[in-house]
């Protein structure tokens, strides 16, 4: 089958598009024929080998050098094809979406150790083998393959920070970062779980931010940024969802109502952050670090998809062949909404 | 009755000892006889309004200034010579620890509102009336009336500060500023809870911290304090419960376990504290701001000190009329344990 390889951490040359065997289906798996599969940030970071302290030592998200060849891609939607040893066979058929994680323990909330297209081969492929328990059918919901598709690491990780964060109806939830993957995905998110959502973002996407659900949309690059966020909820924010980190962090805290938390799973802006202690514990404030999802939230997130209460945006859709294109047009940060690549079956 | 009495923001001149009127019992309130009363940094950071951000602007912790004159002091413990209307007679002769919060709603999670010796008169006093829900009947604990006086500020923040981190049996628990009135108690509090305790404090004062529940106590000043506080737990630290803040405050992120909780009541070391957002969010880290305690929290620490779980350090006792010097002594910082006044009844 075709598949996109990464063969070793550094640049774009390391990512081949090749034929390579096709995976093997052992007991208690199933083969999903990919339809359509999105890019992510993290499949740039762990080509790069970027998640460690030494660029001199490339190393994945778990501080390890990823195994290669190794098939990337954390995002599939697709339809079951054969099911392993021990696995219901009406499964056969049906539309799915594949949880990118393994998890450490069994149970609603354990944590991810394995995933897809790092600690495992992934969805860049037309095939792909996973364990049943990763597989959500998803054949009766309103989203196409590429809406699926779109969710699992970003929504993922925004429905991560969401829960953790206690975000429920009524809540005042501030998204920084909000046309990005994760950030739009929390605007939506947020929305859907009945909070009033403050998108923070460069100019000019307010519609799309709008349309995904945000309540305001603010310009991250006028003055006072902090102040005219405090001025849209007179009685303080409670939850500000952040994947930005850097110089505007600290200031977050003081926008927070009593009790408010700031959730953060990212720091594009640079992680080194300061804050005034005396404006977290005076007021009872939390700062929680959040990373991708549990079985538990990713459940509830495919529950949102199956209603169709949750929508994704989806910027461009490019057949598999043309995954540099699609990763170039994801670092250049231009498009609003996921990139989808689209295996031979999903064209 | 004799009072140190607060007749304005600013320095030890302001505070006096005096003839005051006694209090007024209303419905639903209790009469105290004071029998000890221990002192605390708030006592002086009240009279010196240092709350607020701004020294021309002197206030207390609730950002305003303090209406005066005002008697002072939240720890008091006492007898119970008189009941209003509506208060169960039988109280009537029952040794009470005093809760200085009022709430900001019923229920077991409020919020405090108002405090003894700030919003309302305290207990460095002959008597102190209360409204009944805030007294606690501990006649029959194995502590004095020193050692139970010396509980509720620095021991109820001990107590918020561990029951918001979770602090279970097993946890490993770091604790800073441990010789300091909180983090004694915490010390001792964690200890009573079944967690194993690390204690970082500065040199000298190990036999006092082991003989308070400490399994390992740390020079704070000896070099790469984080490093040798992580050796002692090598599967990482659950809870670190902080009081100091200041330049060593971000380094301890990286001495948690996944899903480790920084927990923080207090900066004396300095408010302002630079962390590295990627240790937080990777591994699911937590900082987590604590003011005081809830009537939840203030329950169960009332229930150690009944059961004599817990049993504070006092470190002297001095009369009422010499408050001056007790405050003098708990600002030198050399005394280890609480400074316990008794007004007369006391004595």
């Amino acid at each position: 089958m075709r598949a996109a390889v990464l063969v070793g951490h550094g640049g774009p040359d390391q990512l081949v598009v090749r034929e390579v065997a096709d995976p093997v289906l052992g007991p208690g798996d199933v083969c999903v024929e990919v339809t359509a599969a999105a890019v992510n940030n993290t499949d740039i970071w762990t080509r790069e080998g970027a998640y460690g302290p030494n660029p001199e030592h490339p190393t994945g998200w778990l501080g390890l050098p990823i195994e290669c060849p190794r098939i990337q891609g954390g995002d599939a939607a697709g339809l079951v094809r054969a099911v392993g040893d021990g696995v219901d066979a009406t499964l056969v058929g049906r539309r799915v979406l594949v949880d990118p994680a393994e998890y450490d323990a069994p149970g609603p909330d354990a944590t991810p150790v394995r995933i897809l297209g790092s600690e495992r081969d992934g969805g860049f492929a037309e095939r792909l083998v996973v364990p049943v328990g990763q597989v959500h059918d998803v054949t009766d919901s309103p989203l196409d393959d590429g809406e699926l598709a779109a969710l699992p690491i970003a929504a993922g990780t925004a429905m991560g920070m969401l829960d953790r964060a206690h975000v429920g109806s009524g809540d005042t939830v501030v998204v920084t970062g909000a046309s990005g993957g994760v950030g739009m995905a929390a605007v939506q998110l947020a929305a859907a779980l009945g909070g009033r959502v403050i998108a923070v973002s460069s100019a000019g996407k307010g519609p799309v931010l709008r349309d995904a659900g945000a309540a305001d949309v603010v310009d991250r690059a006028a003055p006072d940024l902090h102040r005219r966020v405090a001025d849209l909820a007179p009685g303080g924010v409670d939850v500000v969802v952040d994947v930005v980190g850097g110089d505007g962090f600290g200031e977050w805290v003081g926008v927070l109502r009593r009790h408010g938390r700031i959730v953060v799973a990212g720091a594009i802006a640079g992680p080194h952050v300061t804050i005034d202690l005396r404006a977290l514990y005076l007021e009872q404030r939390r700062i929680i670090g959040s990373t991708m999802h549990t079985r538990a939230q990713f459940e509830r997130l495919v529950d949102l998809a199956r209603r169709g209460s949750v929508r994704p945006v989806v910027a461009a859709r490019l057949p598999l062949e043309e995954i540099h294109e699609a990763l170039r047009l994801l670092r250049a940060g231009d498009a609003i909404g996921k990139i989808v690549l689209l295996p031979p079956a999903g064209v």
